[in-house]
């Protein structure tokens, strides 16, 4: 069950239709390909079938790729780390080039345990592309060598530098859709590719996500709706908390604040448009930023996420200490039950406040729910980047630091 | 060498003066007690070092606690990974009620050799207190064993609860001075136990902050105040971006999140005050958060922290790939460079927008700099409160939820 309850009133307007119209044309057009990734998996699932049977035996799978590349199947693989095949390769990634990090991953494995998936859809991304050079040298091997496609594979848009790279050297290529961006492509190869490798049961988050778009879309559930037009409609109202309680949820919270803050922030006209994201994990933020949601300037809403039943769960054991007993409980209560009565109390602290909260409840953590969430999330976006009238699926501001980048530094 | 050097000019004004005035008085009286804590460490030190020469040989410490009680040593310990000693024991972090990451911790380690130490200033905080009864039933050793003192220590206030259960059953107990806020006390106890004995160098990291504390108090180096001014005069422009590049800052971004949040998050009669913090890692955010930053609203300053000498790198191998040559750098070129290059780069596209920005330069990633870090961070903070008109050392915002939550599961 994932169920969304909102603690709001949405203000009275006539946008309601309008923006069900608008959300409609884009699902048909065939400029945003995020919307039928659900439904088209199939394929993609029997490529992967087929081409992991023939693998060696791999203990790694290596994902070098940054943003839209890496942090998708990283929200999905830490938030089912519970509950993945146990025996499966473990998934590492490499984001960044930062060298503490990249020496740190790979003096941790070995070659022949480990295959590494590099993720880019415009195979131009330059972080990406120099982790990639530094792997061959690390371990020595190269393009050309005969050994090569055994370690490497790519996952990109077909046709791109990186794809063409891949078909001279005998690597395989996976493909992104065309028109699938970065940040919503968790459900396409770029997510799925690794995770299948990771053990994550991808056939049921493809499922998950497939539900939402029907709920939305067929039955038209209108939660969303409203969510979009309460957070896009007041004026000064542009700070969006997600309020995520549980360790597992702190790199699908990354995975968010990509999405909308990428998404969301957008120059129109002259005008400067934006709604900022900022993900936090309970309980522990309550005791950091949770002060500033409660006293600080009205200029936020505040999403709380938690988890029914976890995968494990122990109890707080009925003991008394000496002269603490104040923090004594009920017997028999659970760590994952404290968890939740601390998100209803803090969520009840908050709507207190005045403040526009919602509360998200899964029933379970596992490939379902995490399905059902991703693409619950994107829709949020694309609903309130039509709200903005801003182009949802762009990021035009990023260019200039590249530009003066390579600049300096290119050959 | 620590360089601090602002893109911006601050708006005149007549504030300057009475600044440097109120921060006089905060220092001089006995109400805030974090700023001579660089100079009160060596009573603190002598303490560890006659009583860590008793412990027996351990090899993991495990600090159970929340908000101040963890993050500070968590920021210090990440960022200095790769200068502590290689022997040292491997320090765990304890922080959420969360079952799935406390039944990870646990069963990773052997009783034998581990330290628990239980953070609390209060001592009463429900979460860290039910961890700690978890760990007992988990390992099956209690209040009243023989053997009970081996195993744990707190670090508390002087007479606190926790303090006395401490005294009843023979438990070293450390002490955060009472004028020290949790969020502030990371060179108290609450930070320097665990981080020596997790082999940082904690004398080096007193006398960073000592310096900071000299280069501010005695020099009257006036950048902070600079900042402080353009922080907090500027109406609607209240979000106070980090931009941290290396993967080592992540803990150290949570810490800047909860002093920054927690403290200037605050009602001043009915009116509602606050800066929102928000924490970016590069190079990767530049992939996430950037596009929001250059194309949304101007209600954002941008910090970019980098380190110069990072204490590792590697050469970005000088190798051509065919058909993704454009992503080929010149000759010799290492990731330190480059990741510091990206810094440069994303922070001059970020000045031509007309950002407040500004940029601090850590010549080393080492004891030294990250006590003169943490020390600047807390002067800031001070400031921007004295600013705000706000009390910046209390949190009566988070009251009410755990008002709400005991009365329904306490006993």
């Amino acid at each position: 069950m994932f169920t969304n309850t909102l603690y709001f009133d949405i203000p009275s307007t006539t946008k309601t239709e309008e923006l069900w119209s608008k959300i409609s044309v884009e699902y048909n057009s065939n400029a945003v390909g995020y919307y039928d990734l659900p439904i088209d998996g199939e394929k993609l699932l029997l490529d992967i079938g087929v081409w992991g049977a023939g693998l060696r035996n791999i203990r790694n799978v290596v994902i070098v790729g940054v943003g839209g590349s890496s942090l998708g199947a990283k929200a999905v693989y830490s938030m089912l780390f519970y509950e993945k095949k146990a025996d499966a390769p473990k998934l590492y990634f490499l984001e960044n080039i930062d060298p503490l990090g990249i020496k740190k991953t790979l003096q941790s494995i070995k070659l022949d345990e480990s295959l590494f998936l590099i993720v880019s859809k415009s195979g131009t991304t330059l972080d990406t592309i120099s982790i990639a050079k530094i792997i061959m040298v690390h371990f020595n091997i190269f393009p050309g060598d005969k050994a090569f496609g055994k370690y490497f594979a790519v996952i990109t848009d077909n046709g791109s530098v990186l794809n063409k790279f891949a078909n001279e050297y005998g690597l395989k290529s996976f493909f992104i859709p065309k028109n699938v961006g970065g940040r919503f492509s968790v459900l396409s190869a770029a997510g799925i590719v690794p995770l299948t490798l990771g053990g994550i049961d991808t056939v049921k988050l493809l499922e998950g996500a497939a539900a939402c778009r029907n709920d939305f879309f067929e039955c038209k559930l209108d939660t969303l709706i409203k969510k979009s037009l309460a957070y896009t409609v007041k004026v000064g109202q542009n700070i969006n908390v997600l309020f995520s309680y549980s360790d597992i949820f702190r790199d699908f919270n990354a995975w968010f604040v990509q999405l909308w803050a990428e998404s969301l922030g957008k120059k129109k006209g002259g005008e400067r448009i934006g709604l900022t994201p900022v993900g936090l994990i309970g309980a522990i933020d309550q005791h950091s930023f949770l002060q500033l949601i409660m006293d600080g300037p009205k200029d936020k809403s505040v999403t709380f996420i938690r988890i029914e039943n976890l995968t494990e769960d122990i109890i707080v054991p009925d003991i008394s200490l000496k002269y603490i007993e104040k923090n004594n409980l009920k017997k028999g209560i659970t760590a994952a039950e404290l968890l939740n009565e601390q998100a209803i109390a803090t969520m009840k602290s908050v709507i207190n406040e005045g403040i526009i909260t919602d509360e998200i409840v899964l029933s379970k953590a596992d490939a379902y729910h995490a399905g059902y969430l991703i693409y619950y999330f994107e829709l949020l976006t694309s609903l309130c980047g039509l709200l903005l009238e801003i182009n949802t699926y762009n990021q035009p501001g990023v260019e200039t630091g590249k530009k003066i980048l390579l600049s300096k530094i290119g050959k």
